[in-house]
């Protein structure tokens, strides 16, 4: 049977991979990845200069088509056909496969479809990772909870009135997915009054690693990777004066 | 001037350190942690073994009282004196110091309230860690967020009915420092119609781990490094039928 490790890889900075994936990765015969076709991958991107040599590499590539549109009952059955057919390929090898996974695996990670499909099936064995929003954070110098502060992470992809309702619940906020969506999340932060509190960062704790008010950015600057925060300012023990 | 380093550890397995942290761990001759008087401190927990020979140990010991309220201001006076007090011996301590800290620094942890008093007098380095709560979901075996899911962090200390709007809110929830709030958050997340989805996760990568759904809990029991998740169901491809 075959054995699939997935090493969570953390938020990019190879030094933030934990002990236990750092050897998964150094040690893996057969390493899988996702990417864009066409492009290198993030996540085997973190892991350039660890592999042993003669790693047999698999690279999983998203189905890309111009002419399906990205949320189509269509591109859905693509890409399950896509899940579908790699967990089926992991499955019969006959060796450990280790799927790398940036962040967490189960953090909003694609693994997760490999994972349930594969599960019963394959033995697997999940490392966890420091998640990208942990490196952002830290990224900005600044703690992103106190005391009973309420966090919620929130999908750029949602509709903007969602946006708007989320936010104005949460005292510490991460927004995900941002890429085209950043006007959106900007107007909604706006909305909501707490476009001033607000930090985006781009690439964080990789190389180019950017971090900014989001009220700064250029209206016409499209980052990549990028994370937007709201720190909390929950209860903490000060001297009144 | 003294250089404060602090070492994001991860929800408890040593394993799960990040290869940075490993090393600061490892190579640092003057080692900080925050304790409870009494005992041996989580942090420390985690690190056993790890320390160099000759290390010198600094346990931060929380102030303890019997005869003021947890919550009242003249426990957070006290509280403030006790982070004033270590961030001024930590500030005039000739070398690096290595401070432990369990999880994620920036994420609702200790060392923020040295953090901020040192901020400017010192040079600092926070090294990220995985998040206790990213170690429990793993635990589980089962993704916490998938697609447009919202998740939500919240603290069982929040009254009962901030804790049942906030679960009612999110479609991935985290609820940490239950304790003795633990039935608390079980009428929360009943009232909310939530509690058959919901897990407990007691001590999460750590040696006595363990795992149930909280419905489950008997009414006596009340566990230790308790995290009480429900997983987000989102968005997915899956092939119509």
């Amino acid at each position: 049977m075959a054995r699939i490790i997935c090493a969570g890889l953390g938020p990019g900075d190879p030094d933030l991979i934990s002990v236990k994936s750092d050897r998964a990765v150094r040690g893996g015969e057969t390493i899988a990845y996702f990417r864009k076709a066409g492009k290198r991958g993030q996540a085997r991107q973190i892991v350039e200069g660890m592999l042993r040599e003669g790693a047999v590499e698999l690279a999983m590539e998203y189905p890309v088509t111009t002419e399906i549109p990205f949320n189509s009952p269509e591109y859905n059955d693509l890409l399950a056909h896509f899940y579908d057919d790699w967990a089926e390929r992991l499955a019969t090898m006959p060796g450990e496969v280790v799927v790398l996974c940036e962040g967490d695996p189960f953090f909003y990670g694609s693994f997760m479809h490999l994972y349930t499909r594969l599960l019963g099936r394959v033995e697997m064995d999940v490392i966890p990772g420091i998640t990208g929003m942990t490196g952002c954070w830290n990224a900005t110098g600044v703690p992103i909870t106190w005391g009973d502060d309420v966090m919620s992470v929130v999908m750029a992809t949602l509709p903007e009135e969602d946006l708007v309702h989320h936010i104005g619940q949460a005292d510490a906020l991460v927004i995900m997915k941002t890429g085209r969506n950043l006007p959106k999340v900007r107007r909604a932060l706006e909305t909501a009054g707490r476009l001033d509190q607000a930090w985006l960062v781009e690439r964080g704790t990789m190389p180019k690693q950017r971090v900014m008010k989001l009220a700064d950015l250029h209206d016409s600057d499209t980052p990549y990777f990028a994370i937007v925060l709201v720190h909390g300012h929950g209860r903490r023990p000060e001297i009144a004066e």
